[in-house]
């Protein structure tokens, strides 16, 4: 936190101003290898809040974590026609399992190590889940397996940005094999229903859900349904996505079991999953110019208390109580910012920057009075940011406050959303319009024709993030498409996307 | 578990005994991938409760935990002399980055995506970890810095075996700086302590600490100090190791720090790991010729209940009944089988194989009379199994009985490895027959010569596991070295080992 010049300010260049606050909040870092990233401390903290809730869900839905290999043989990338399609331009391979010193110093990859069959790193795991799963399914017993696994994934990306697009990220991804197809269709939208909830209610970040088109669907699956957040940029972000993979896999992959009247059949898969990347979409939903502003729920720190005095033998006295406010404060991952090398006003700066819900400010008077300043992150507006207020009060208000935080912050992100969606759009003069200018979630008629679609993305650089669900499509359906005119078979929300 | 027969036993050979236990109690399976292995859910769980554990154990010890890079350029590894010599051998190697169809089928590395420096897939995180370290680090207080990361790790292994040794594998690796080598000393000694009581109270697994010789050190390392176990076919296994690193990388990766009196120094590492190779140990210390034992606190279920009813009606009545003993149970994790496919018998030989400490078995009579039949997985000589008792005499001593038999595990191991120790052996030909024929921990004296020790391995393929702290040490000190005859000038405690 060496580096005191203001942020780059969201207005001037949003990019620079992200890129500026993940390394300054030191939530990641650049690394030595190409468009891999460090997750720091304070960044892995938030990411262990955010999976260990997601994992509590899944158990609670009846999924098993488990583990499988890093690597695919190339062979089995290449099964599944559309899956090998989609992955293979960004793939990291391995060749040779040996290095081999070469005269006059030097290593290279020692040519009698070369493997008859490259191994990819796993760009996802269906294949080799899926081969797994045919092993240890025989019957209908065998049946529903419901599996999920946190894993490294590699996509070797042209264009990277820390935790939206890099080479190696972190993520889970749910497996699973059904009787039917029902059973299975069913899953896939449980599965993007607590994406959503997780979403919403913990990192206080409300998305847009529905069905993919056909072209941004996932290679290999049958239907893509995903989650879509709306950046301060009015981009949007595919923060979760959830596939009926039908039998595309059981097929390639001989995943058959018998079913209860004997008869043989191809099982039924879904996969789904959500990474790092979400820490990048809570980022730009709630951080401002003057740093990140942490959901408490999944903040790594909810309070910080910032002792505050002159005199030396003052020190002991307020150190003491506010590690004895700290202690007040149970379940609250409160921190006590102890450190003697520091300004107050050095201290304030590095929490706000790292968007710490709440901060105690005390002193000796404060003491006497048996108060504290408390301050909050982000207020609505017309409130004041800093309150002086009992410390007794402040203690036992504070769960209170963390949860009426959370609830403003999702409020507020909601209202910007909606104050930069739009509706009933007919012509595509305003289409247009809208997406070449400030941007946001469009919502259209559409055709549902790939040329319409192609013709959008390749004049305005718009895709069709989701054909969005019953609660979310607009009170009067259209009736056109927005780009050819001809009969709307179904409503379309488009924007810019990460 | 379809598979009926029985397990080849112990005796008859303990390495078959091995593989199929594994794969018979569900933790693990063969994957299509040379040397990987897939973690099944119910090994996954034991592993996630270690975890946890351990972790619980680092963050109170001070440590954070961080995300590094996958990859480890080629150039990294090859800085620390020693460090690559130890990895070069045994490296996953990245070169191309794309796939590309070919005519008539099939794929390739695309020649035009080879990468100009290679990449590892990272055996052990130092490298890049310091590379990074240093560029945060600049005066000395920014120290310490005490890390962890939990990770996938690749070693290319020509022989693998399920848990013990494998390609891949997941671990945690510690990585820290300090300012000064005692503190560096002290953390490196902190964390095998951390170890060692894991390992000793959560599983059951009593373990030798000391140092090891120059030859057994970790490549790269000033000082490596290790856990071993002994084995129920009295081989060593090498649990756990710490290292301190010295200056050794500090000054390949520039890690420099502004002391106090503002001169420039190198820092202090240590590095310290533990991997899913404990769940190996776990297995070949516990398990018997029915199948796992699991200690308690590790136990992903520590209570199976069994309802035995012969008559459809009575269904209800015992089911109910073994959920709400379930209910009652609260904090151990209690597991009901209510399968209706399988006989009582199978369900106890399944749950006799995964290993699960307390079985409760319950049907009609029993609820009439208020009792319920308790079978514990092992008991002492002498002892008996299954016990008829009262329900509400076993809901409340559950917590007590899952303690003493944890208890019971741990002082059964530490008997057995006591019984095959063996102390003051002063002549090189009972030596050999020792570790020629039942094997065993050997302590003797040593002259700390490489040639001796090379010797040994030469013609018994024994390695010294460590050279004892002090507590292990024998009560007469030994004077001779076992091999040369030459002046001891410390303890080592020889044995073969995984």
């Amino acid at each position: 936190m060496a580096n005191d010049k203001a942020l780059t300010t969201r207005a001037d260049d949003f990019s620079a101003w992200y890129n500026e606050l993940v390394l300054r909040a030191e939530l990641a870092d650049y690394s030595p290898v190409r468009g891999c990233m460090v997750i720091r401390p304070y960044g892995y903290r938030l990411w262990e809040l955010m999976r260990d809730q997601l994992d509590r869900r899944f158990k609670e839905t009846g999924h098993q974590n488990a583990y499988f290999p890093l690597f695919i043989p190339q062979s089995f990338l290449a099964r599944e026609a559309e899956h090998v399609e989609g992955f293979a331009k960004e793939a990291a391979i391995i060749t040779h399992t040996r290095l081999k010193a070469v005269e006059g110093g030097g290593l290279i990859p020692d040519p009698d190590s070369k493997l008859e069959e490259p191994l990819i790193v796993r760009p996802t795991s269906e294949t080799i889940i899926y081969e797994m799963f045919s092993k240890w399914v025989q019957s209908y017993r065998d049946l529903p397996l419901l599996y999920n696994q946190w894993a490294n994934v590699v996509r070797w990306e042209m264009r990277t940005r820390l935790f939206l697009r890099t080479t190696e990220f972190l993520w889970q991804e749910g497996h699973t094999a059904h009787a039917t197809e029902a059973e299975a269709e069913e899953e896939t939208l449980r599965m993007l229903g607590v994406y959503r909830e997780f979403m919403e209610e913990w990192l206080a970040m409300p998305v847009v859900t529905g069905r993919k088109s056909e072209s941004e669907k996932f290679a290999g699956a049958l239907r893509t349904y995903a989650t879509e957040a709306m950046m301060q940029d009015n981009r949007a972000l595919q923060a979760g996505t959830s596939h009926n993979l039908g039998q595309n896999f059981a097929k390639q992959f001989d995943l058959k079991f018998a079913s209860e009247s004997g008869a043989e059949e191809y099982a039924w898969n879904t996969s789904w999953g959500v990474s790092t990347r979400m820490i990048g979409g809570l980022v730009m939903t709630h951080g401002d110019d003057q740093g990140l502003v942490m959901p408490p729920r999944v903040a790594p720190i909810q309070v910080v208390i910032v002792p505050i005095f002159r005199k030396a033998e003052e020190r002991e006295l307020v150190l003491q109580r506010a590690k004895d406010i700290a202690g007040m404060l149970r379940d609250i991952r409160t921190h006590v910012d102890d450190r003697d090398n520091l300004t107050p006003g050095a201290k304030f700066y590095e929490w706000e920057t790292k968007g710490v819900p709440f901060r105690i400010e005390i002193g000796p008077k404060d003491i006497a009075k048996q108060q504290v300043v408390l301050v909050q992150r982000v207020v609505a507006e017309g409130e004041e940011r800093k309150k002086f207020l009992p410390e007794a009060d402040v203690v036992s208000s504070m769960e209170r406050r963390l949860d009426e935080f959370q609830a403003f912050l999702l409020e507020r992100a909601r209202e910007r959303r909606e104050a930069n969606s739009y509706r009933g759009v007919e012509s595509y003069e305003r289409f247009r319009e809208i997406l070449d200018g400030e941007g946001g979630f469009v919502y259209t008629g559409w055709c549902g024709s790939a040329e319409c679609e192609a013709r959008v993305k390749e004049e305005t650089r718009a895709t069709i993030r989701v054909l969005p669900f019953e609660e979310f499509r607009s009170a009067e359906a259209p009736t056109k498409c927005v780009v050819c005119g001809g009969e709307s078979v179904t409503e379309a929300v488009w924007a810019k996307a990460y």
